[in-house]
């Protein structure tokens, strides 16, 4: 990715100069696309320092960790004050916030950016989110904000705001992604297992939902897997591919920090969990062979059952990207980074993974409000209303065909906790009193109470 | 809690000094319970500690975080050589870690121990689960094992393992326990709201559930807590509490780990979701009021539809601990501890919050084998394999009737995302290689693979 953010650049007239430690990779870069622009390769690393201008913008790109923190230390003493070291690997928040104040200290400055569009958004213009030093961002504005892809006209780019804020919300951005992409993974197996419909017909059902409400990049892509026929099997390629899913840890990293904040983010943490449990192959293997399930053998989908799947995955969706912005607004909050929620849906339009229209109706709607929760936004209550009880059915159904669909199901479990205004709470808060006497409150009266449970049965105040 | 166990040693006829900042409470304790031992006061630290017999083995009941470094700050100028400071605290188990090793380079000793059992527990028996150096264990086994409860003549404590592994053990207890607690008040929530039983009728319910495989601490708190009347309003008690659960760091810090190793528990999360999401009182209001959901109104229950309530909740339960046992299992391999899975189960058996009849099945298990995962064991493998129609027929109908069932619904799609032999994380791998080159497994070959999707399409071995 580092090589293709450097030709971008290149391609929109900068001036780029280009270090690998394996110099055999400059040499590449430089003998296949040296003639897209000015590109400079380095085989030392003092002399590619010495060839930027000051205050030199020089961009990171390795595997997030510790390899970061070797690559700065390397880079550090050829610098010079003023100098930005800009991250752009995937990188926990709290080391870009770490990185930040030891350079700082050391009269440097330091950019957290998150990149997300793959390979290709990267050489064709990613969605970015850069974040540290205001007073740096001038510098550095003017290359990212045209590497940027750009829709109607406006780059997916903006300084995000201080410190680790950047790549938070690329952390946020990758836990929706995992969400989304779960619950169309969710919306492909009611399809296989309950309905029995082959892969390439699957690939025919997603291209009729790409116009409308679900109009992404991800559901493209699934059309496009969906529909790859194998050249060595002739069978579809997603039905030769082991059904075990790797992860990278973003999506693990935003469910934490998500309990940390106390944010109920459960359609991102299903996804995770569903990644983990895929991959416990012999567990699997043990399971499916001890237990005997009478599954309803597939019955043929009526165009009412997927006009039912179509809603009940828009409305997932919703709540998904609800709980994901619930988590940028409180994380804003607690960390004081002033994020502009609008401003994130706008630049998540295009060149990253979960760009959509979709993100258009919610930069809209902070433009105008800024709801408590996504959800109440007018559009999307009215999407949510319209397509509750089809989701019902949906998740139902799955459920007696023997179908998990966690995401699915956490989402529906979610917004009925939310919208019901009394929940079974109260149950919990007179048990958590019995044995820990730690409290409740009532509807009646203000204050805390204890009940003497196992003494004399009698209600003091707390 | 403090005082509760300094009141238990004495009654188990072990000297005991006792000392706190404020030294009304030492004094209280002596004039309230003085005589219920040798209990020795001081408003001295200096003196408290030199009251005691070296090696002193020394208590602290203080609340997590911070105040436990104060406290041993204060201590350990006045300890000597071989000394072992007690964290009977709930700690997150990193800071014992960290502790331990502090005090090792003093010469000092350090111990973990997870108490639970709450207030009463506390002076009539809890369960102890303590780790540290082993050498020092000799020194504080003798009482440990007299406090702790005692269940068919054995005791339930045990030396856990080194470092912050019984602070770990006590904090996946504390999960379960969150689990447990959720899926009672959602088996309440579906008696109240999809069938509009009282909460009186619903003690009687829970009171015929006594007996059976759910027989439990926790059932049984919830009878006398359904069966409560409030003297005030008489009406039900839980009717007039405030349906908000709170939450003080255990059951998130449980989730946090557990993504950080991989493990899905789906159901400990959801549970901490799930009173996240119950303490969103104005986010709740707004919902009730926007939303119209026209859910069924409550129907009579059946003697069926109890039935297959009671076998929901117990198949439910069975999935949430055998998450969190391979937590336990992952922990002990990762962070080399050595945990013996069936010695926690037997000192859960008794003094603490989830004290049951079925932590003796698990004992059992795991005294004849160790399976991959505890829903292979055949006693609970027959329980799932029995209660699962009935278990499915539950969840679609609360999520038809509009009443939230996160954690039930989570337990079932684990199951059954663990039983089948096939999933749709094939999708998700070939969306991931799509978009990012993340590479793909195949079924009919060995090695990792690369398909060219936006170049000629083509299939690389990567």
């Amino acid at each position: 990715m580092g090589a293709n953010l450097a030709r971008n650049a290149a391609r929109k007239g900068f001036k780029v100069s280009v270090y690998n430690r394996r110099s055999e990779r400059t040499e590449k870069l430089l003998a296949e696309h040296g003639d897209e622009g000015v590109l400079q390769g380095s085989t030392d690393l003092e002399a590619f320092v010495q060839s930027i201008a000051r205050p030199r913008p020089i961009v990171i790109m390795v595997k997030a960790g510790k390899p970061v923190d070797e690559v700065m230390e390397e880079l550090i003493p050829y610098l010079d004050e003023g100098d930005i070291l800009i991250d752009a690997g995937n990188s926990l928040f709290t080391d870009t916030e770490r990185r930040s104040a030891e350079m700082a200290q050391k009269g440097l400055r330091f950019f957290g950016m998150g990149v997300s569009g793959g390979e290709e958004g990267a050489l064709l213009g990613p969605s970015i989110m850069p974040s540290g030093d205001k007073d740096a961002w001038a510098r550095i504005e003017p290359f990212v904000m045209k590497m940027a892809a750009q829709v109607d006209g406006e780059p997916c780019a903006a300084y995000i705001g201080p410190g680790g804020s950047g790549h938070y919300v690329k952390m946020v951005h990758n836990g929706i992604e995992y969400a989304d992409m779960q619950l169309i993974a969710e919306a492909y197996d009611i399809m296989r297992g309950v309905h029995g419909i082959s892969a390439g017909e699957i690939a025919e059902i997603f291209k009729g939902w790409q116009k409308g409400p679900l109009d992404s990049y991800l559901i493209d892509i699934t059309v496009e897997v969906l529909s790859k026929v194998d050249t060595k099997s002739n069978k579809p390629l997603v039905d030769m591919i082991v059904d075990e899913a790797e992860q990278k840890g973003t999506g693990r990293w935003t469910a934490q920090s998500a309990l940390e904040l106390g944010v109920p983010i459960t359609a991102i943490t299903e996804a995770v969990y569903a990644r983990g449990l895929s991959s416990r192959r012999s567990q699997r293997d043990e399971a499916s062979r001890l237990f005997k399930v009478e599954t309803k053998p597939p019955f043929k989908a009526s165009a009412a059952e997927l006009a039912d799947l179509h809603a009940a995955l828009y409305a997932s969706k919703i709540v998904a990207y609800a709980q994901g912005f619930e988590q940028l607004a409180v994380a804003s909050n607690t960390y004081g980074w002033d994020l502009d929620l609008g401003t994130l849906a706008k630049i998540w339009r295009g060149g990253c993974i979960i760009r959509a229209a979709f993100l258009d109706r919610i930069r809209e709607m902070y433009a105008k409000e800024a709801p408590a929760n996504m959800l109440f936004g007018p559009y999307f209550a009215d999407a949510m209303q319209e397509s509750l009880s089809a989701w019902r059915r949906t998740v139902a159904r799955a459920i007696e065909s023997g179908t998990p669909v966690p995401a699915f199901s956490s989402c529906l479990a979610y917004f009925d906790g939310l919208r019901r205004a009394r929940g079974p709470a109260n149950l919990l808060q007179g048990l958590r009193d019995y044995f820990g006497a730690h409290t409740y409150r009532r509807l009646d009266k203000e204050g805390s109470f204890h009940t003497r449970w196992s003494q004399d049965g009698s209600e003091i105040d707390a």
